[in-house]
């Protein structure tokens, strides 16, 4: 039986730090809209992860473009230059533009990198919220992308802990009693997706709450191992 | 201010044949669920509409290969192949696998094409639901497509009405008051995924209402003059 999904925004968030408690300052926050509850999935941005890791770098406010030597050093091989755009391979194998690292919504001399590690940041995260507040959560840890053959960006998930990245149908028949072919759904992105659409990028709500996940999503599993596609399976590299 | 968005799986709908008032079917079902209300997004998957809209093939029910000649024929652009694997741009421009033709979900000798004009069936569909209800809807056609550096599949509009399919950011402040870096976010593909999720793929709920959705992001606009991403633009074909 499908069941109706709720995403909820969370506010209160306070301007996250290096070496804050990221868990204990979402919790909190959390406290005050919609108290955690058992498979709850929570999506949380990568720039307060970012932010609470300290994966930020000093470069020249009054220079847009001085965070570019840091694109190169953030990227394991660049795959397209275009003007300004640089679509690069990260260490982590994610392709996206300028590496990931972005200047909005941190200080004018701030360039925030990706965490060095995102699946391990969620895992950090559903594990303290599972000692803190005795309930099963899955953690996403969200950014946003470009597309190659679509306008517009879309957020996604570079980590994952407590859920199943894919939802691997094969073997499901369809409505019809017809073995699908349409097999491995990657429902972390979707749920990254869905979670952008409450907490928008220009008023700071980093995370969302997004209830009714079906507790079968729940498990073992992580991004970079089962969503980043390896550059032997890809046709366009 | 962030709303809450919750996400309705409509049950109900039964199977849709050529010619069928999809709109109508659609409505019944919605009357036994969540009603539709002023701002409902209703995201329709592509399955249904290629059916109403007699967008069927007669394939060699015991060839699972059969429907590869359509294939090519559906197709503007073959773009790569592998094995049995072809990603080719659409007549209307998709980069996809197979030209979004596919066999699950309708009988065994049937192949359903992708509809002639998505926008267009999305248009039909929120006016007949405005016409008849009274209601001003957004409607987006999914369907189910890869990704060329992310594994898994994820439900992305094919067709849009009564949306803005971009949101456009430019000109906002961050959350510190700087300018934000990402700027377009592609609200129709959040929606369409965010739907897939309570929709499934084995489940035949071919219907999900979003419900809270910005009455702001209402207006014109239609997927493929503004997400199709034109071959000039394009660094990755």
């Amino acid at each position: 039986m499908l069941r109706t999904l709720t995403i909820i925004p969370v506010h209160g968030l306070p301007e996250v730090r290096p070496g804050d408690d990221l868990a204990g300052l979402i919790i909190d926050a959390c406290e005050e809209s919609c108290r955690l509850e058992q498979h709850d999935v929570l999506v949380v941005s990568q720039k307060v992860v970012s932010k609470a890791e300290g994966r930020l770098v000093e470069v020249d406010p009054d220079d847009p473009q001085s965070h570019k030597p840091l694109v190169v050093e953030e990227s394991a091989r660049i795959i397209r230059r275009r003007g300004d755009l640089i679509i690069s391979e990260t260490k982590h194998g994610f392709v996206c533009a300028s590496a990931g690292i972005d200047r909005s919504n941190v200080e004018p001399n701030i360039a925030a990198l990706l965490p060095d590690d995102s699946d391990r940041s969620a895992r950090r995260l559903r594990d303290a919220i599972a000692g803190r507040c005795a309930v099963r959560v899955g953690i996403i840890v969200a950014d946003t992308f470009g597309r190659p053959w679509r306008r517009g960006l879309t957020d996604v998930a570079i980590g994952s802990a407590g859920l199943l990245p894919v939802l691997d149908l094969r073997g499901t028949d369809d409505a019809g009693g017809r073995e699908l072919q349409v097999t491995e759904v990657c429902i972390v992105d979707e749920l990254a997706g869905a979670a952008e659409l409450v907490r928008g990028k220009a008023t700071g709500v980093a995370v969302a709450v997004i209830r009714g996940v079906d507790p079968a999503w729940f498990g073992e599993g992580n991004v970079v191992d089962e969503i980043v596609r390896h550059p032997s399976e890809d046709l366009f590299r």
